[in-house]
């Protein structure tokens, strides 16, 4: 890496293309000015987009392909169709090579997550890559992992899942050691999957630069306990997406009771500061990127139906990520936990024998 | 069941015993004309709360016992010293007896449903009872579960919480044929764990009154897209709690925002009424009460912090569950299933074989 970071967009993902892909990089670009973009995808394009933003003069160049994986393509469908000539590819090629530091790309997930496994290949020693998702607490931010890139994770998964969100929550939150909990039904230690169980113990003893904090439950992720909550891509996805769900069900609410009387409306106008504050706090286009985690080499997804705002903000996220070096930090400390992992499957009889939920992934099939 | 509702009240449970769930009590006896309640625990305490309340006149009676499981007993440890005797057991009784139509307790969960399967024994042709909760959405409630009874569900199982979700939204909705779906983490039939797949395909293919709708995701549970949502209980609770987390999180930006300048202080004065209404509408006491389905009877488990207008809403709720003959049409649709099922298997080649994640009971350990 050098001091200028590059960041490799996929300008063709998401439901709306290059007129939103361009727009959120220049928004972006005002914002760094040590970074500078290729950007993959139609010339035609994204040329044309190019001109309508002055902040990405001498900053951007095109990478032309007409390829393009499909917002609804099956991974195994991508990877046939889209894999050494779509943009999504291209991009992920020159991280690979060493030409970028970071892939943004609003491309479906699953398609996504098969060509980054394809192309960039997980750090030794973690078996999965995992989504780890940016959680708004009341106080500031948490790491929440795997929010869907596996169904279902062992406990040696697990493990690999904390290390790898510690890494990212040093890099993002610049904590030298970051709280750590697993995502659990209950405080008590007699309670949880068996991986969740073994994965406590192997925590619960490792020497890493973590604060283990123990198990979480769900009412406390948003409250900011931890910096880092770690569960497996099933029950982290529905809980992702339930939470989305509450705060766009409570929102609907307020309106709905603002709009009852005359005199609601006039408070509400007066108090439209105060609103306005609470509507940016709450703006999922604020927390816009979920990070693959695990690869060697960064991929930041968009949200698909994301607008200039919303990509703009997953490009800051995917610069924060690069200039903090990631990967190699995750490469290094899994290095580390490996061996401090090792040391207590002796002890504890194993941390990664009889899982009892069948991992699956997501992205190949 | 006479056409007087009995309601069986562990007076001793939660946080707080007898001044909450004798209060609770008496504001539910207002609402309900046709109740009358045994209140189990200890006299001394009872009855000099039952006197502060004028709506229980004539329609509680006693039944003494000096034991009463502490909050934070294990579940075997209250099987072991609660059994026989205590006031959730001898409320259990009562419905076993035929002397209560239903029991309320804000005792800790796991002993509660421990003695509970102990006491009551579940249906015939359901293996586990499940814990369903009432979930508030944009337009109204849905039914939720399992919620925290087991730890993991086998396919077997994921269509006996469907029915059981089924016979209780028929109850408690008074539709002929509730809609019903698995909570999984995409829409695509390739997604989610096997246990749900093969759910899905039996549920798909059952002829039973049920408008099956297929997969939902975390965020569609609030919008109300269905009747009923079906998953297992560790993805359940930690669904449930997050929302519980996301609307508390929410309410503190509210506060913090408003709170920042005289005008927007000004502006929420004026809007009070409508700021009232949402607060109710979001008020957790609102819908308070855990429905235990599969047993033989109806368990309401209440939250154990509760205060009286909380308790009264479980009080409520079993009232409800009661008048709707809720065990027995449970027990018919159970039936019917059962034989839908084993048809259904003969075709997809069972229903109930290799779950892929481990079924642990969790009251039982």
């Amino acid at each position: 890496m050098t001091n200028a970071i590059t960041i490799a967009v996929d300008a063709m993902g998401g439901d709306h293309g290059p007129p939103v892909s361009v727009a959120g990089t220049a928004l972006s670009a005002v914002r760094h000015p040590d970074a500078r973009f290729l950007l993959f995808g139609d010339e035609q394009l994204i040329l044309p987009e190019i001109d309508k933003h002055a902040d990405l003069k001498g900053k951007v160049e095109i990478v032309h392909t007409d390829v393009a994986v499909a917002m609804d393509a099956r991974p195994s469908q991508a990877l046939k169709q889209g894999r050494w000539k779509s943009s999504i590819w291209l991009a992920l090629e020159a991280v690979k090579r060493g030409d970028a530091d970071v892939v943004i790309s609003a491309g479906n997930t699953g398609a996504l997550m098969a060509m980054a496994k394809f192309c960039l290949k997980t750090v030794p020693g973690i078996d999965r890559p995992a989504i780890a998702a940016i959680w708004p607490t009341v106080a500031s931010e948490c790491i929440v992992l795997d929010v869907g890139a596996n169904v279902g994770a062992d406990a040696r998964q697990l493990v690999n899942f904390a290390e790898m969100g510690a890494a990212m929550a040093r890099a993002l939150f610049q904590v030298e050691k970051p709280s750590v909990a697993l995502l659990n039904v209950g405080v008590e230690e007699i309670k949880g999957l068996d991986e969740v169980k073994k994965a406590n113990t192997a925590l619960a003893s490792s020497t890493l630069p973590v604060r283990y904090y123990g198990y979480v439950e769900g009412d406390d992720v948003g409250q900011g306990v931890v910096d880092v909550v770690v569960t497996e891509g099933f029950t982290g996805n529905i809980a992702l997406k339930t939470a989305e769900g509450t705060a766009k069900q409570i929102a609907e609410y307020f309106r709905a009771a603002v709009n009852r009387s005359l005199l609601s409306r006039i408070g509400a106008f007066l108090a439209q500061g105060a609103f306005r504050a609470l509507r940016k706090k709450m703006d999922p286009r604020q927390l816009n990127g979920g990070v693959f985690l695990g690869l060697n080499g960064i991929v930041i997804k968009s949200h698909g139906g994301t607008d200039a705002v919303g990509f703009a903000s997953a490009v800051d996220l995917g610069h924060d990520m690069a200039r903090s070096n990631l990967c190699d930090s995750i490469a290094r400390d899994v290095t580390k936990f490996q061996a401090a992992l090792e040391d207590g499957a002796e002890e504890t009889g194993g941390t990664d024998t009889a899982p009892t939920r069948k991992t699956v992934e997501q992205g190949t099939h």
